[in-house]
């Protein structure tokens, strides 16, 4: 398994194609992008990419995949959204009906996939910046929270901001938010910091989803916008049909994180520039 | 009309939606962003946009307003898209069949608008800077040309990138790309510099379209991706309808120009935060 792990990250994807490898990615392939995933129906695909475009900060997209192509020319060519990812979650009309390791079935629908940016590359810059990530260090998954912001709406897709929370040593919050600013395509800089009640989260112990983490004496909670927005938000319109990523699940994708530097390309969308 | 020309740009869209205005916009409002508009029936929105996402540089979307308003609520609340302004051109399976003031008529459209930057807002920042701005002095239309730079495609859309020329006093050049580049909304930095043969230009003082400009002796020609980009590679799909604004007669919006600063907002689209 260390050839995949180590290797060129198309040799984990044949491996997850393969049915070989299926559990989260978290930690794998550090330096690569890691994307979530979202798949509609070419007749909700425009209103998604519309909504997208309104909330960047929880759904900056990386590559809109079009329907009739599974392959991500742009992020990772040669790969194959129907399979490559180890789990995905398949909704029909807004409900959860399955956990499933490969969609391959839902070939002949017309699909749109969108990726969209992921917190493991900014966690990545902050890591290597100094910066402690409390979840990763107690090997849980990031607290989130629904809070009380509301996204920009589009006719049909509306719904709460949900936040990552991570705790951050107050004399590192400057360069915290500085690093984060500079990846605008995974979310950015934080939504908010400290007084978690404004935005209406009642108990910082109990996450809505992932678990709690400790927040030290000389650390304040740093929230950003989470990847799990959109997928609360496209259940609003209950779309015939919606395959995401189960979460922990990403697409690992041939880029690196430092692409996504603002400085390396202000708009994640001139990558193929 | 003076009180419309200095007063918000609200009075002079009225004065549009009312007829009393009915001529290029080029020079008003100088601080305010003038934007391209390109409208589409819903059905050929999506590809249109996928199609703006892969090509920012000549298509960078300010605002999208969805199918059932014509009011861009980010840009201009309280404009309407068929009425505010001066002059529209309409396009039916891909041929232009009229140039109009008013487009109420396809009210029952489900059309879906797009507002594009325009390379007015850098121009502003240019002059302010001390770099001329040949057509300007020269009073005439931005000189466009079709290049051999091909964009980047969707399904059916495709063709070539069409850029416009400034040619700029070589000790200005670094400062030129500066500010342009800090502009990504509007077009960004330079697609090509000097050598115009190597993108598919015969001949400079023969423009596709606009006017051709003099280049001293100490000026280098510089290229930018233009905004009549989007319109040629729509018209390559040949939807049932599309209309945009008429050459030189843009939607004024409220926005300062500063605010599509990359300091200001990382992502045009991050205006709402």
């Amino acid at each position: 398994m260390s050839n995949v792990l180590s290797g060129h990250p198309r040799m984990l994807r044949q491996s997850i194609r393969k049915g070989k490898f299926i559990r989260s990615t978290g930690g794998l392939h550090l330096g690569k992008v890691q994307a979530n995933l979202v798949m509609l129906p070419a007749s909700e695909a425009l209103e998604f990419l519309i909504f997208c475009f309104r909330n960047p900060k929880p759904c900056p997209v990386i590559e809109v995949v079009e329907a009739g192509s599974f392959e991500p020319i742009v992020s990772a060519p040669g790969a194959d959204l129907r399979t490559d990812i180890p789990k995905y979650l398949v909704y029909e009309n807004g409900k959860l009906v399955t956990e499933t390791t490969d969609i391959t079935k839902y070939s002949n629908q017309q699909m749109v996939s969108f990726l969209l940016g992921c917190s493991y590359t900014f966690e990545y810059a902050l890591l290597n910046a100094g910066i402690p990530i409390r979840h990763i260090e107690q090997n849980t998954i990031v607290p989130m929270y629904v809070t009380s912001i509301d996204t920009k709406p589009t006719h049909n897709l509306y719904g709460p901001l949900v936040v990552t929370m991570r705790p951050i040593p107050k004399r590192q919050l400057e360069k915290t938010i500085q690093i984060t600013s500079q990846y605008p395509s995974v979310h950015g800089s934080p939504v908010h910091v400290d007084n978690f009640q404004d935005i209406g989260i009642k108990n910082l112990s109990k996450p809505d989803f992932g678990d709690p983490v400790e927040i030290k004496k000389d650390e304040i909670p740093v929230f950003w916008a989470c990847g799990i927005t959109p997928q609360i938000v496209a259940q609003t319109s209950k779309p015939p049909l919606m395959i995401t990523h189960s979460p922990g699940h990403m697409f690992v994708t041939d880029l690196d994180n430092d692409k996504l530097l603002v400085d390396e390309s202000i708009l994640i969308n001139r990558l193929e520039d």
